[in-house]
């Protein structure tokens, strides 16, 4: 079977690139967003000499050797380090600097936040000047400039920069076990080798926490939300500080998944009920421990009563004591509790509204340092969902949108989906919660709600492999979440021409193609997997490959795709309007009466909220079926189209990312044919009806596809 | 220049088919959806040989005429007339019939209405029975038993049929001049031949008259809106009068369009002033006359204060005192007035909204046989527009919605682009004005507001022409609009496929290809000429072809195509959100919100609500500009996968009509790509944007195609 055979091909390359992670060269994606480290050929920009930074911390200390390595790079010249700003200097500091105090307006000093900054380019002096409240402002001002030199010099010298993060806490979630393995990743094993810790630190966890700062992510929590208790022993918290001790000065704080059933796993304690004393104590103990250790400790991420996770449930309790137990353990020390809101059982109706059912009624009886981290989508990390209906309905909660940055459901990291698309329909998309322009953006980074700290999170696609996230355009996810964690309102498409910029080449030619390839990648997966609004249909437990049709003995009905997608001889979708589970009345107006009535329900959500017939007619006059087929064979020649692009670019991109790129368009390519033939052959069993003969026909057998099996294991 | 020389090719072709009307022969169209008159091969239908109709009347003798005449047809053998049913019977009757009295049930009788009709199939007895309250619902019944025979005999034996339409007029409205000319007629002269009348009845009246009943249209309006006084002479009503007997055994009432102006210029009045005793009573004469020779006389329909057309506000009097002041001489002889809402000027802002700021306050003011006749959009009849905001909206007031039948913006008779699937998403549109399930069909069929009369109108594509309507294909719009004016809950997929069955073939090979083309096929038109909601970029005047820069000096602004498409190197389309013009406020809610918000507005009214810049991300990812250049090429590709469907359906039709046909789709795809490279290359004149290179390329030139003058005048 020649799928088969392209998997293990796919396996086997993967063990070879792992084992090479030392020998990196500039081309062989190790570096990133830095790899194209030079300046445009009709740079404009200030030319840059010497740097003075007159104060002193570790991260000042970081910024100066960022500043004077990257320079020299950039300049080809030794830059100088200098105590005075002379024509040609790049002059960092606090507000505090007398200089800096001076040249930069009262208003724009006022309204710089701990993390925003102020870049000021004095064209008289010739003195650029980066200035923030604190080190780590003057940090993400010095990334903020090194970017701009690169691929937008003149807006160094045209006016004023001054920015601020719209969310204060910007957290990667690494699904990394204590084993090595990382649940749903696909770029090798975890980075933070905990068997080598607390001696040996791996130097990557240096350089991840560059590149974190360089896109303004300043949190990381270690370990799965499918958390081992040893996570929390003495022994692991010690390995922990030596990692939490090598983030700080890039402005990384450190944060911990963690079993509700830790008290009673490593404490010894008859059971972990949040609301009794010892269960509080052993919390309380256990925090103050860490906090000893790390003092600017972040906090709890918790996944409790989910997926067999143990929880406040299990002794009759809410999440809300489960959550406020630690919260009150954590809150002398201002650490948070990041509450994961992805809860759902088979016997709790429509998987899609048990959140809102679960939560919503707990509005208002949390703790200020406790917040609700919400998936974008009501299932789960689809490639096309609507929005949460939690998100703007929890008026006194503070929510943390949850964005999977690792491709569980679009294709792992063999096919080239840029989520910034995703990420930015769902930033944007108007909940209504509270009338028009309460995005889901506006709702959870303070604009709209009264929320004491907010928080945006992001599950990692990170690993060992060489290019740290198995392939080089799944570089571009990682970055794209950093950037709109920093400002939703960033278009996708800008980060995904300063992405291809400082990635691969300066050439207008090859960003402008290979940035249209970027922004329609997502759509491309979503038609070939899961076109209007179906969901849901990937191969069992490893989520890869199609498969509609699964079906195991004993399952939980609600992780087999029929489920979802209920296909019959009538036809296809899940009812999810108010003749159905009636998932819509989770949303305000005018969503909810939209997603109601299949006429006015956007097609692209279609069949997540209506079950309709094969011969139902769509707007463009087509019938449903029809449509279908369309839309699975639109998925593959789009593939084959950011393929042939592909191959056009190849005078702009060194060889081997090249070659590496080009072979996993062709696996997209031919996984695209896998999906479309699977899922429109298996429909087909229901509807009885011809695909349009001007349509590719499939060229695999339904029975074949059948057969396949996959050993997923490696991929963890 | 080709196209210029295409069109002489077509119009040199057009006037030897006119010629040609005489000779007519069962393959050349003559015969519309009778021309295939025959039984499928698999029939399963009773067996007919003799007719049985014992009541007499002119309606009651046309209908033994065409069922002797049909069945002889369809059974090959002579049918007999009987005065006694037997085995093999069809029996056609009143309610009053002792025979059928007994047969059907008291139940259906009572809910059949005037114009309903029951077929009910006695097995044991083999005897089919028609039968109504009247002649005229026999007549419905007899064409409706007919076409079952032909397409889906078992339905006649299955069970009992019950049948009434759902609006109490369905009507033609003919833009046809006094000389001969029909305005936006695209299928040769007018057929009243008023210069041979009243000696001389143009034969094709008849068949005329049987086609509009055997779809069940009951009402025409002879003359263009844009009215001539002369109408109203005592020599033109001779000649209505001819034609209106010609017309009564069909069950189809006379109306005529009335000029305002009529007292003023043929009664010689200082003026038409609707308040004056004079006016008043110079139509109630004009009333008295018309009753006289044609008693069942159906009304008046008004263009008043429209395009330069005089009516009440020429006297300072409103639309209600003008059409009240008519209604008022009409109601003594239950003659209706049919008053358009097509109403705007230049100075009346956004042309969208001004209709309902117009005629919305009047709601309450209108005699009770007074229906305001309002086109389908807000417009003027383009490829696709939202609904009119009146609709729903006067719950006071019966609404006729207007449909154009004739395709004055949709590539004349030269394009194949079905209407049913425009008609089916107006008529089925919710307006949501009474909250869900209220849509244009039910506010305007009795269903939700408390109408006397209903009333659906559609402007005529019917000509000279030897096939009626320009086109074959063109045949299947006056079709579908009789059976939607019937039933507007009927599909227009299956409407598209007896059509099909009735006019062509029972091969359900070419059934299902062609069906699939025509339910397609009027999207493509949008694709190719005014996609994502952009409207009204055909050439002045005439109207035909791509003129999207056209700039007449001195032209009033909302006749030209500037004005709505609103390019500029911002972007385009017309901004009617609440930012700007603020149309949206005409809708109900959720409709409002949704189309205020460019995020919930449905794409294919994007441009139609939103000036929206070149790079604004569309929902798959991909920027405006190239959505806009993907949508034109689309429809070009759809043209030419439609005249490639048809070519390969030549076995399936008669030589004369399969190459008029495929001429037809030839001209098709050639306007396809000229629309697409006039807009796109004018477009990009403000984009600055290229084309995707992966779409073809424009084949023409701007400056060529903006060169291309038409004279249009044989169209008319």
């Amino acid at each position: 079977m020649r799928l088969n055979l392209k998997r293990t091909v796919v396996l086997a390359l993967f063990f070879a690139v792992a084992n090479f992670v030392m020998a990196a060269n500039s081309a062989d994606g190790s570096k990133l967003w830095f790899t194209n480290f030079t300046l445009p050929s009709n740079y404009n920009g200030p030319k840059i000499s010497s740097v003075v930074i007159s104060e002193k911390s570790p991260t000042f200390d970081l910024i100066h050797n960022e500043l004077t390595g990257s320079l020299d790079n950039l300049f080809s010249q030794k830059t100088k380090s200098k105590a005075k700003a002379v024509a040609g200097s790049v002059y960092v500091g606090t507000f505090n600097d007398e200089f800096i105090a001076q040249a930069i307006s009262a208003e724009n000093i006022k309204n710089s936040g701990s993390e925003g900054f102020v870049i000021k380019y004095l064209a008289n002096e010739e003195i650029t000047i980066i200035a923030a409240q604190t080190d780590k402002g003057c940090l993400y001002g010095t990334y903020h400039f090194l970017r701009a030199l690169r691929t937008n010099p003149q807006a160094i010298t045209s006016s004023e920069i001054v920015e601020n993060p719209s969310y204060d806490r910007r957290i990667l979630n690494h699904w990394d076990n204590l084993d090595g393995t990382v649940e749903r990743g696909y770029a090798g094993h975890s980075i933070w080798l905990w068997d080598e810790l607390p001696e040996k630190l791996n130097p990557r966890i240096i350089e991840y926490a560059r590149a974190n700062a360089s896109i303004g992510i300043n949190g990381t929590v270690l370990n799965n939300v499918n958390a081992s208790p040893n996570i929390l022993k003495a022994e692991y918290l010690q390995k922990v500080k030596v990692v939490a001790d090598a983030l700080r000065p890039y402005g990384i704080q450190v944060y911990l998944s963690v079993n509700f059933s830790s008290p009673k796993i490593l404490g010894g304690l008859p059971d972990s009920d949040p609301l009794k004393p010892a269960v509080k104590s052993w919390w309380e103990n256990k925090v103050a421990e860490i906090y000893q250790i790390i003092p600017d400790f972040g906090g709890f991420l918790v996944k409790a009563n989910s997926e067999g996770q143990p929880g406040p449930q299990d002794y009759g309790r809410t999440h809300a004591d489960g959550a406020n137990m630690l919260a009150d353990a954590l809150n002398p020390y201002k650490g948070i509790v990041m509450w994961r809101a992805f809860v759902y059982n088979p016997s709790g109706g429509d998987r899609a509204k048990q959140a809102y059912k679960e939560f919503k009624p707990l509005d208002g009886q949390f703790r200020k340092n406790v917040m609700i981290q919400v998936k974008n989508g009501p299932v789960d990390f689809q490639p096309r969902e609507p929005i949460s209906p939690l998100f703007g309905a929890m008026e006194h909660t503070t929510l943390i949108p949850e964005l999977q940055i690792t491709k569980e459901y679009l294709g792992f990291s063999d096919h080239w989906a840029y989520l910034g698309t995703l990420f930015q329909e769902f930033l944007q998309t108007d909940t209504y919660q509270k009338g028009r322009n309460t995005t889901v953006a506006r709702v959870t980074d303070g604009q709209i709600f009264n929320d004491s700290i907010t928080c945006i999170a992001g599950v990692a696609n990170i690993g060992q492999d060489i290019n740290w996230c198995g392939s080089h355009s799944a570089q571009a996810n990682w970055y794209v979440f950093g950037r709109l964690a920093w400002n939703p309102d960033l278009h996708a498409k800008e980060i995904a021409n300063e992405w291809l910029e400082q990635t691969f080449s300066h050439n207008t030619t090859f960003i402008d193609e290979m940035s249209r390839v970027m922004m329609e990648s997502r759509e491309a997966v979503v038609n070939y997997m899961t076109p209007l609004g179906l969901h849901h249909l990937m191969g069992w437990s490893h989520h890869y490959g199609p498969e509609p049709w699964c079906e195991i003995p004993g399952a939980r009905p609600d992780w087999l795709p029929t489920y979802y997608h209920k296909a019959d001889s009538f036809g296809i979708g899940f009812n999810r309007s108010s003749t159905g589970s009636n998932a819509v009345e989770q949303y305000a107006e005018p969503l909810q009466s939209m997603f109601d009535d299949p006429q006015l329900c956007p097609e692209k959500f279609l069949l997540w909220f209506h079950h309709l017939p094969w011969d139902y007619t769509m707007s463009n006059g087509r019938e449903l079926w029809d449509e279908l087929c369309y839309k699975y064979s639109e998925g593959v020649t789009q593939a084959e189209r950011f393929r042939a692009t592909w191959q056009n670019m190849e005078e702009y991109v060194d060889e081997r990312r090249f070659r590496e790129t080009s072979e996993k368009l062709d696996t997209q390519v031919k996984e695209a044919i896998w999906w479309r033939d699977a899922c429109l052959l298996y429909f087909q069993t229901f509807s009885k009806r011809e695909i349009p003969a001007e349509l590719d026909k499939p060229v695999h057998k339904l029975d074949e596809l059948k057969r396949l099996k996959f050993d997923m294991t490696h991929h963890n």
